[in-house]
């Protein structure tokens, strides 16, 4: 028998071809394939996104709410569900959900939006370079133009510029309708480039990633600039409520963040908060959107106040949180269901989904860092995570 | 009807409870879900893991491979399944693989091993933070005693030490065995810290985490220092081979990597590599692995050599690889069956899966590098990914 | 005798009161105080800026060249003061600016400019922080108006914008001529700040400074956007002449970079050139920059290049030299002097300044990166190093 | 008349090759060099260590003080020379020196002393490397021991390791005395790695810095592990005290800080205080340190606390602060009677210089921060800042 994969041809998707392949790798590795076969999502259409598919991985959702949000898109109490295998994280988050509901809820802003391709022109030297850097502010609508002839959805915000050696590095931003957009504004800066490159005279050459984009990657300039979603997530919390809750004072949480603050830049951390991650993969899985953006996403920064009367203010900006309610993983049929569970399912709902991802990491938040300081974080593990 | 989710109480984690949840969830979001009730683990058991469980979340599997690796642990062709709902990716993988097969295989190495709790103790004064600092070091055999009588598995094997203020932060290595780890490395640093305070006398207070252990974050300190395993990928590609497989010269693939290095080093980038995350959460979530710990385990930093006979040298250096055989969602029962594709099911199985996650990562950075550069990039988007 | 040292009256910058300042010192701390004493500084003019003058440092100068700089303000072969007082750097550079020029030059270009001073209003929320963003935009012609009535060479370029919590944080990006600029541009943003506050309702609060502007710190903010001048300096230096002179190949060079890269990423290095702050911090003395300023103005930016005959390029990116030839330490009497042996004393010599530190900076890369790579590294400073 | 700079012979650093340097310099130039020459130095022995000899920059000293420092080896009251060209700098530290002496005197603590050397050593793989690591481990005392005989005073104290690709970096820690000890540590180094090239096999070669060492630039690897010395000032200051001086309450300082530090986090800052380098800098020059470590020593992290009582607690840790009384520019003569005041000039005074440093920087950061805040900043540029 071979050793290559069977291979889909390019209007077989099936579900026997899944099989044959199932098949093919329980011989070759020796392996029982039951459970990853047992599916409802169709190979023939969706699932035919994945090449080689063989099945799939079955992820358990947990559910928490009522999350209480009060953003400009989402407003009301929503039910997130969160795909997870780890222990505590559904009961950690419902807890805080719990607390910020009682607080009157989060209020979320997406407060920026865009999404980057960042391609590299290569110069004789400096001076060329910089000066074609002056043609691309001067063209910039000429260029936009361009680039948007491959998208109906995306527009071309602006180009950032930046400078070193022989090279000029651009950024182009684009506001991407529903869609994450990776994929969109590749092409579209691609077209962009072509054009440039015929029209612009000594360009010694160009490649359509400079490593300024970056993409799946963490990133200052995702921190300064955002990518995809900057998203605030802001709550006041009475004091009162905060103490009975969580056992834990606004003046204890405070005097933390002081000295985690200190942990945090001497560790050269990309956030000031606790573990955004975890919500954010966990509602990234159930909904379908790019796990591999968690890179980019669980960025966070922290920002808390103590006000006169006790009450303790928090907030979490997630300055590059890539999302989407349509394209990509969104069409899957658990996903489906998930977005329509959160009522941000297709056209228009992005911002949406960017707020309730803003409020649900929020609730990780106030719970994880309460957790710590009350010292029950090690006890829940015990009682709740089966992982030792 | 109450807004509360109907719980679980302790010993009823049962499809029951899981369908209750289902129908309180559609009727409570006007939502119709079926997909995600069609699962084949058991609530019962693996899945009760995951509080408040409602059903799965279904990820599609595709297939890459044979990936030749030659490492310490992992040594032969596998078939790596990728868990994933974007297109082109499995496809570009796939490609990355045959170059490295045809290359004779990608050798791979675990070059060290840590999980970290890191807390924070303060004291009045500079002066005496730094003297307990002493005293931890003269002390470290008691702490890690201290510290191993909660864990078979786990061993402490050093204490790092940082000072700010009057602060002193310790972060806490531990080898794991077959789990990621983080649970148990934060009990048992919490009772040594517990001994601590009660026998190191003028602590003001500590806390279990001072945000030195930058658990679900990308760090400076992770790349430094690892956490989990820190994994080198290599591997030699013939000068022809890679021209004619990819369409791009070594001296291309090199250059190109100078001026990438200058956008990423602007970009104040976590990573010089390209993609890693995109390999990394696919094969995360097929087997079980934390998905949040993308944060942390998709800093990469590629080096690479072209030698006098036009051979390309590329490695890639994962400083914080976070994985499991044991534990946590590898349990659960489609991730059992990738796991067992993989042969790294279960004990002493963990730096075999690091390696071959290893390989699977340098596959997807020569295959993304020289699409680029090739000029099929955005080509290959058009033809395989269907989410524009 | 009082211990408070005896006071400037504001019309009394003498000498009188300069001695009496040395008296008091050298009787409080039982020093004699001979040297300090020698001066040629007139207490009453220029250095009456300094409250409290006792005297002066004196700084060894060192000389060298010629540099050849091929620049669009600095054209032809300079003599370029340092003053330091470490044993064979002057060496050092002497050797690389001979190369340089033995190359046919240095080429230099200037392709930024901008001081910044960057204000935060604090509001209720991050909505209304969102709202006064777009404010700002619209109104920046006015801001700008505004902040120019303080000035008559320091203009208002652009207004960068960057969002947290309920936080708003502006940069303010000036030209300011030939003066560095920080107090101008701060009393010219606080004058547009003050119109701000009086004009858009609902700020709770601002500072003048939210530490986005990075004064006297290394930043990554300032090697995106530039603070100062942004400089590149490149070379092409002949593969023959290299050998011959630094007795090191220009492949040597290039692959020592790729490893040194690798070293400097891992670090979290704010350069990834070798020593740029030994030059600067030399010729910022000698010239009366404010020497503060080498915190920022040393990071750097190594871009190299092997071409198919061998020739090395090799360029140096200073994102954020801050320099003034008007201002400040430049009216000094040697600092005049070390002036005007280069040609930019006073007004319109700004960028020529900036390009001659552009091009010396390049000449002690070459130098240190051939000496550490020829072997001859320990031993040039066993020969001329005295300060084991 | 030739473009050549007239040389020094090896014996012949005097006066009259100075001047003979200095007329060549104004010839070529066309400039008039009075000033420059007009210096107590003597060329033919301190200054001597300057190649190309031509006179000295005079740099304004000011004088701040009493400055109450309470150190494990300053202790009691200093006046401390400045060299600076900055309006308002001497006044503003001063003030704080003032602020500080009024609550009691500042607290500091070396509590870190290492300076490095880091070389790289390369291998055929990544698992050679890794193997190498551990021989040296095993092997630091013979590694010690050779290093050891270059030098009397400088003590190999522990060898870090870091691993990318086939390469193993190693960062040689060492205690150096007096000295600030770059050279010192480049030499025993160098010794070391010769002994480990004759006797470890397979390394395919070395460099002696593979830029982990940051010499001459900010890192995060400074920040962790400190380079020079780690210095932590400490102050806690009476409520009313603050208010009544600086017009400022500590909860207003408090809350600033928040306020920047999130600023700071969104820049990428190498530091969260205000303006060390101001300070240093200063320092520096006065009493003949390196002022090209200014890029290093300029980091800083700021700790603050508000007491029940309402006292601050002000911190400010200097990470990596290069300092010497011994070696270099301290042997010049100014700069020697500037040691003199602080009774830092020789053998066993490095650590008091150290502590009277930290105490200067600690002022200047109150005074400014306190100044930004009250609103006095702008306006006291503008009555004691001549240099619009």
């Amino acid at each position: 028998m071979s050793d290559r994969i069977p291979r889909d041809s390019d209007n077989d998707y099936s579900e026997v071809m899944a099989k044959t392949r199932r098949d093919f790798a329980a011989d070759k590795t020796s392996s029982k394939l039951d459970h990853i076969g047992h599916y409802s999502v169709d190979p023939a259409t969706t699932a035919g996104n994945i090449e080689n598919f063989i099945g799939v991985a079955q992820v358990p959702l947990g559910l928490i709410g009522p999350l209480r949000v009060n953003g400009e898109h989402a407003s009301g109490d929503f039910y997130v569900p969160m795909a997870t295998s780890e222990g505590t994280l559904i009961a950690s988050y419902n807890r805080g959900a719990r607390l910020l509901r009682d607080s009157g809820g989060v209020k979320v802003t997406v407060v920026d939006d865009a999404m980057q391709r960042a391609p590299v022109f290569v110069f004789n030297d400096a001076r060329e370079a910089r000066d074609f850097g002056l043609w691309v502010e001067q063209n910039v609508e000429e260029i936009a133009a361009q680039a948007e002839t491959t998208t109906s959805s995306g527009k071309l915000r602006n180009i950032e510029q930046y400078a070193a050696a022989r090279m000029r590095y651009l950024r182009f931003n684009f506001t991407t309708g529903d869609a994450a957009g990776q994929n969109m504004v590749g092409k579209a800066t691609f077209i962009a480039c072509e054009w440039i490159m015929k029209t612009y005279p000594g360009i010694q050459r160009y490649m359509l990633s400079g490593a300024m984009d970056t993409d799946k990657k963490h990133s200052q300039i995702n921190t300064l600039h955002s990518r995809g979603k900057r998203v605030v997530a802001e709550v006041l919390i009475p004091g009162e409520l905060l103490e009975k809750t969580m056992g834990v004072t606004a003046e204890v949480l405070f005097k933390a963040r002081q000295i985690n603050q200190v942990g945090s830049f001497m560790a050269g951390s990309s956030s000031t908060g606790a573990h955004a991650a975890n919500g954010i993969a966990a509602v990234f899985i159930a909904t379908g959107q790019d796990a591999a953006n968690v890179a980019e996403s669980s960025s966070s920064i922290i920002f808390a106040d103590v006000d006169k009367a006790g009450n303790y203010y928090l907030s979490i900006t997630l300055p590059s949180l890539i999302v989407a309610t349509y394209g990509g993983g969104t069409g899957l049929p658990t996903q489906q269901e998930c977005l329509d569970m959160l009522g941000c399912n297709g056209a228009g709902k992005v911002h949406k989904l960017a707020e309730i991802i803003g409020a649900t990491v929020l609730a990780g938040e106030v719970s994880l860092m309460s957790a710590v300081l009350a010292g029950d974080w090690v006890t829940s593990h015990d009682a709740l995570g089966r992982n030792r």
